[in-house]
């Protein structure tokens, strides 16, 4: 099963996609997928006529329906230093330093990994909405990742597509700016879809790619695949809740290892698009916040 | 514009039809209404693909996707003594008499309407879903009736299909019994549809009828015009909200003139289908209540 | 234990008095009043240094702190013809008759009680606000009555004075009209307290009585002991849930026998002082409405 | 004004104190504080008959009244290397460093703050409820702050007691642990007292001490003056809102310059009493987590 929800005029609707049609999905997005994960049946509504490609070509400035985020997650959470071919990268001379040895490189040879929270539902857009730079930042980057829910128990509800935005001259300024580097209005995208565990098999042989186009032109294309993650999703989860009550639909990115180097910035109007296998693509707009 | 409610496992979805296209809709039924009266385009989400028919033909033990009452009205008030063609009626012999009169009567020719408190929410049903027969009554009869849906103001939202059913044996008894007569679990039936005024025209010009089926047999069939309303709606609602505050959404039963005689009463698993133009259908089963 | 609410600006506050003493009540009454009739302990906040004499001398125009209603009724409904000592009324002339008897005499001789509905929360006010003559009323009357308050499965959670105010013009004209006699704004008066069972004992054992004030005249007194109900309460509550569910903390006022003439309607400045035994005095100034 | 809450069987109540008498609180907390700080004049209730001193000496374990924390803040955050005072700490040699300066060197010499997430509601606890240390965390510590409670605007609403309880060993062997340091159940505590700005007149003028008492010993004892803050705290403010849309009722917890030593890290059973100026005394148990 696959959720969406789409917006008109500030309402929104939950819908799924089952067998590859796409229903009215009557109850909130959290409750149909924990009745999911139970493996009770959801309560679906008629199916709808709808292009799902058309819809998907809207951005937040069209007047009419389009998507939004496929729900409200009550708080997001993001890893960090989850990829092993970042390792180069975790050795970079400017960053902190402890006797020697760099945070990254301390975190990646740890057992404990990196956990910080980024944000709740009023700091996340979705597809076709605008991504942020902060006033103060010159050097923003998306992150994309795969996202993934979880109930309060930690069980895994569903995954999605997360771009965890973020001021990088902020954090690589000093990593005690990292919470102004990740959390503020704008600085997290989800969806477009919620997938369930069932359509996505192995959570370890998902392409993730992105690319940023600016007038036009694709200026930057990454990809990695999730095979490459050292640092195991369970593992990540484990930690996350530990001591740490999170509610229902609580949101954890898996971290990135696609980093776009330091000419490669945001831009005002710049549109990323991200696509995670099985999981579609998501295009945002790029937009740089006023005070 | 008409609204109308899906259910299924307990959860409901709204929906309207627009130029004979089924949407979702995404805001509630009197949201809904009330940005439709006041000329503002509602917030509609994709359409549907539905049989209505099909859908129409399921009742309530169906397990799946089905009808329910199109929205939860907050009250639910009815009016008495409408019609001119039940004058007759209103002088029946052992009704209660004031001075000579039948109250019938007094009320016929009286400036002031009969209104009455008809129920919540919480005793109504929609399309397909059981009206109830008190456990104490032998005579229990439906009432056909044009219900109209206002705001606080009293301005009219909309047009639905009523069913005031009713412990005619109780009224009958004593006049004073009229609230158990009237206010009982299943004992108000409103739907398929809420319709807008515009897709309406003109109120009294519609034909109203019923047919109660028992067996597959239809035993009774009677129709009326609200042509033959004496008593205006507009008249009726300004006794209804003098004085009296009642919320946004509130159902007016507008009075009945289709009586089925005392042989007539309802009994448990008969069909009462009633047909009011341009408001459809409704069909509903009956069930006697148990204490 | 008795309850009781006081409010300013616009806010309530929720109060208990347990031997005397007065405590804040931690949780809202109807919640109170189901713990307390488990028999265990409710949730009760500091003692209040407080004069309820004082308080309860202040009315609606006092822009401080003041009594309002002990609870918001979810549903009031009311009671008829219940006491034995207003027989003789019951066979007035000129109330509507079936077959040479009233429909008073009717329902006093029958098994079946009167039961009415009332209103909701919004047509009550509390000890203190204004009670109200509906505008196209010329004779309306106080009804001071024994309140109890029910849970959904018809359990006396509580006592309190009810006074189910009545336009008898409107009622007397024809009992069709008895809703609109019955239910408008400021039509219902509840207590100051709520009291428990505990507190009351005997509910049929108490003094109720009444006095009409007029420009610091006492222009009417009445006064009747419950001991003189015919129609017990359990039988009224009996029906009042009879296939027709009701929410926890509904209202039920039991009937009046305080009846004073027609030369004693209620006037625009009026004061109503109802008293019933354990369960304090009621004043509440009248106003006539405005269209 | 002062606001503080009591807590019974898992109700609260709001009370205010203004002019050294209690008066119950009407309103929420956020509205109440709101209210004042526009000069209205907040909803109070009767004045209570209590003894804060006896109700401040029960703590989590009373099954009776007890203080619990004032409010539920929707959000928690707080700010590091506010002090002067600490400068000699933030060149500590073990610390993560850039270029041979430590982070936190970094911090004090910069214009950007540290701003970090701490939790929300259900992280938080009120004097004389358990604050927590982590299963895996070997060295917690508390940390006594001055805290704010910002409107949406960033004005400040009023001043408290917080405890921002960190991991300190999570956070000392990477700062990408911070969170996982400073985020977890029982890691804040608040209160007792929300106190407005009229009270504290310069929050740069208190004094805040705390007490580390195991087994009835005093084991740590510390102070500091907020005349020490070095970086202002509108300034925390500003950088905590750019961009960074926050509820009303936002906490800013304001930096701590009190560093028990490696050999004061908390123990299960210990208490920590933290007092600051005109904001009361907060004393709180310790409990270590079970996973």
């Amino acid at each position: 099963m696959r959720i969406f929800r789409l917006t008109n005029k500030g309402w929104v609707g939950n819908f799924a996609i089952i067998n590859n049609k796409i229903y009215v999905l009557l109850s909130d997005p959290i409750t149909a997928l924990k009745i999911y994960s139970e493996g009770k049946d959801i309560p679906l509504g008629p199916e709808v006529s709808i292009s799902l490609d058309d819809l998907l070509n809207k951005d937040y400035t069209f007047k009419d329906l389009r998507f939004t985020k496929p729900y409200d997650p009550p708080e997001v959470w993001g890893s960090g230093i989850v990829y092993e071919v970042a390792r180069a990268r975790y050795s970079e001379e400017d960053v902190a330093m402890i006797k020697g040895r760099t945070i990254y490189e301390l975190v990646y040879d740890a057992e404990r990994p990196e956990i910080f929270f980024k944000g709740t539902a009023n700091r996340c857009v979705g597809h076709g909405e605008p991504i942020a730079i902060r006033t103060d930042s010159e050097w923003t980057l998306p992150e994309p990742e795969l996202g993934v829910v979880i109930d309060s128990s930690g069980k895994i509800l569903a995954y999605t597509i997360s771009d965890d935005v973020s001021a990088r001259d902020l954090e690589a300024q000093n990593p005690l700016y990292l919470p102004q580097s990740k959390i503020y209005n704008g600085s997290c995208a989800i969806g477009p879809f919620l997938v369930t565990p069932d359509e996505i098999g192995n959570p370890y042989s998902l392409d993730i790619s992105m690319r940023i186009i600016r007038n036009g032109q694709v200026i930057y294309e990454g990809s990695i695949n999730t095979s490459r993650m050292r640092r195991r999703i369970e593992d990540q989860i484990k930690y996350l809740i530990r001591n740490n009550s999170v509610p229902d639909g609580t949101l954890l990115s898996t971290g990135t290892a696609i980093v776009p180097g330091k000419d490669k910035g945001l831009k005002h109007s710049d549109i990323v698009e991200i696509t995670i296998t099985k999981l579609g693509i998501q295009r945002t707009p790029v937009v740089k916040l006023n005070l």
